[in-house]
């Protein structure tokens, strides 16, 4: 007989082992001051390329206002209790109704949380015989959806359409013998790690030769691809063939839960039938409020997407003729991949804040392969050409040290002799 | 070969089903005005029943004046990220500190909402050797949770303590044989349909005989039940035996988010590996700062407990002398148990609603069994004597007409007439 905590407490997991040393630093650390290009970090301005922020509207003016004025009228706690029991609201509706529209779809509804949502969306979709059809590099959130759901997943090589076609035959063989059940195929529309696009058109144009239904996670794509803003079907001209189109409200639009839009009867299916929305409190309507406002910014001040755009193919140019690899991208996610173990990533980062005051996320082993870094650059409207210039001239300097071998192990300054 | 679309509308699941005649009036109902006893519906004043604000925070004014002011501070944006990439705060650990110092653990973890979260700690908690036993009326959200968990599971019927022992009995042979593993027991502090505590002190006591650990969701007893408020487990004397606490801010705290306290220890280990938190963006600032209000106005203030307690067995003691069946509830939440088809209960709420002015929650088939129906009443601080006066009579009346057969199908007035 074990106990439980016992087994928990041997090892913390990848991130969890190292977290005496990385608390507050490197994991959990603190952004402070209005959200924008530069923050503090430890009483330290820094160049920040860490927050989804992308159109800024995080700390627009108007968006303060609103924020402000809507959680003066209403507080935070109205409404109380979930949608169908009493926590349903105009707002609620009205949102919802200009989601749809603005997706070019028939109907919308409204999560309380983009994870959870997601999760118990696939779950409500999906019955025991139905296939499950998933991208590897899926976030999260999907794969944890794919484990409530009893039935087969099958799963491809990211965006490898030839594997896509496999594992759909294999799909209908089973489908077909089981004499039951339908398929679901489930990809994103800019896989955020890499930043390159969910391979949409060539999976709708599938759809002569299979039979199923695509739900599509645009977190990164909402606001920030396609002529309007609606995300990576609008950019790849398929948004009619995608019949579930998924977004979080916690990337483009700076607010938190998230929406999935759809024809009317599956949406209102959804409404009635999703788990977590029907067993949990309403989001506060001065989250709603608010999302209504940057919904309508975003609608109709495409000069943030045009700036963001602007940013972000400077940085990622600047990078590119500095010899750096920032991989496949095709959205504003800018990854810059390097080689070198997990220590010297460690240097670098803390160089990086401590001697050019440049902020970024790294992604190591184990979440990549050893030997392996990637320096995750998520750039905004908010940036400017000297956030842009400062920032790339830090890279240049760090990388060179890198690769001159400055950061080994036992150039790695101790943690408390930073300040 | 089945189109998953197809399939789903042709049952819109047990409340879908009616969701034409249902939709704005029976299901998503809409309740404006300031939250109290006393809202809108339909343009007509109601006194309700059905909102999970225990103290009456909702709508203080010195909760109303926290949420408006941190919203001016910090916008609803802020922080950007998760918590442990990039949106951690000074705010969200100083909760985590109080929260834990309430509750008596050594720490605590936020979590964005309770449904995800809890969902989420089970899940990170249990490995595929590890044997959960759970009540059988465990929320929604423990099920949810359970079924992530890839080892076996036994539920124990609802609070027998009997059939514990022996769910225990078979999780620890399983155990033995595996080799491996431990046992998690999850329950809550109290079930929010019948009102009945968990019997945690039992429970508790059965540690001498069993080894395992326990995971309780205290929704409806935090603020409502001990001394303090600080829930059902220093209510029944036994909150040092409870290992992980969980509650949800939605219910006495009036928000939204959630946290779990325990040993240090395990919480850093789910801070550190808990999927739903480090895959989604932090809570808001001026959620987690009118969340600190609150639970300084929950310590601070017992008044308001000891009002909603007034209120409740007023209430209850009311129904009671009525001859109304509440059943077993130890707690605030009261049910009422009639008999009937759902037809007639149906009419009965809409003649509550229309001519008493009485807005309460209704649970019907498939819910629970046929010909049974359940009024369930969630008292809080804000009611007044007039309004369980006014409830009493309306009951009374309904009740009587219920029982005399004017409710019956032929009875029922078509939603178009209700104005």
């Amino acid at each position: 007989m074990a106990d439980i905590f016992e087994r928990l407490v041997k090892h913390y997991g990848p991130i969890g082992q190292h977290r005496e040393r990385a608390h507050g630093y490197f994991a959990f650390p603190k952004l402070e001051g209005e959200i924008g290009s530069r923050m503090k970090f430890r009483g330290k301005e820094m160049i920040v390329w860490s927050l989804n922020n992308y159109l800024g509207l995080a700390n627009h003016p108007e968006i303060r206002k609103t924020d402000a004025e809507a959680a003066k009228e209403f507080g935070l706690a109205a409404p109380m209790g979930a949608r169908m029991m009493s926590g349903n609201s105009n707002y609620h509706e009205q949102l919802e109704k200009e989601l749809a529209a603005f997706e070019h779809k028939e109907d919308a509804i409204l999560l309380n949380y983009g994870y959870q949502g997601i999760m118990s969306a696939i779950d409500v979709l999906c019955s025991r015989h139905d296939v499950i059809v998933y991208d590897a590099e899926s976030h999260a959130c999907i794969i944890d959806g794919l484990r409530l759901h009893t039935g087969h997943r099958y799963v491809y090589k990211h965006n490898d359409m030839e594997d896509l076609v496999k594992q759909l035959e294999r799909a209908t063989a089973l489908i077909d013998k089981q004499k039951a059940g339908g398929i679901l195929v489930i990809t994103e529309g800019v896989f955020g790690m890499a930043g390159d696009q969910g391979k949409l058109k060539e999976i709708t144009a599938l759809k002569k030769q299979f039979e199923f239904r695509l739900l599509v996670d645009d977190a990164h794509g909402f606001g920030t691809l396609g002529k309007t803003g609606a995300g990576a079907g609008e950019e790849q001209g398929c948004q009619d063939e995608i019949d579930l189109y998924f977004s979080t409200f916690a990337k483009s639009m700076a607010s938190i839960g998230a929406f999935i839009a759809g024809p009317k009867v599956i949406i209102d299916y959804i409404r009635y039938n999703i788990r977590s929305q029907i067993f949990a409190k309403s989001l506060p309507m001065p989250i709603v409020i608010g999302n209504l406002k940057r919904l309508e910014m975003l609608r109709n001040m495409p000069e943030m997407k045009a700036k963001l755009w602007h940013n972000a193919l400077q940085l990622q140019k600047g990078l590119k003729e500095r010899g750096f690899d920032i991989g496949k991208t095709d959205s504003v996610v800018t990854p810059v991949y390097m080689k070198g173990g997990v220590e010297e990533a460690t240097a670098m980062v803390m160089d990086l804040r401590e001697n050019y005051h440049i902020f970024c996320s790294i992604v190591v082993y184990p979440v990549i392969p050893k030997g392996h870094i990637i320096y995750r650059l998520i750039p905004t409207a908010v940036h400017t050409d000297a956030d842009i210039q400062e920032t790339l001239h830090a890279f240049s300097e760090t990388k060179a040290k890198l690769d001159a071998g400055a950061y080994k192990v036992d150039a790695i300054p101790d943690m408390a002799e930073v300040h």
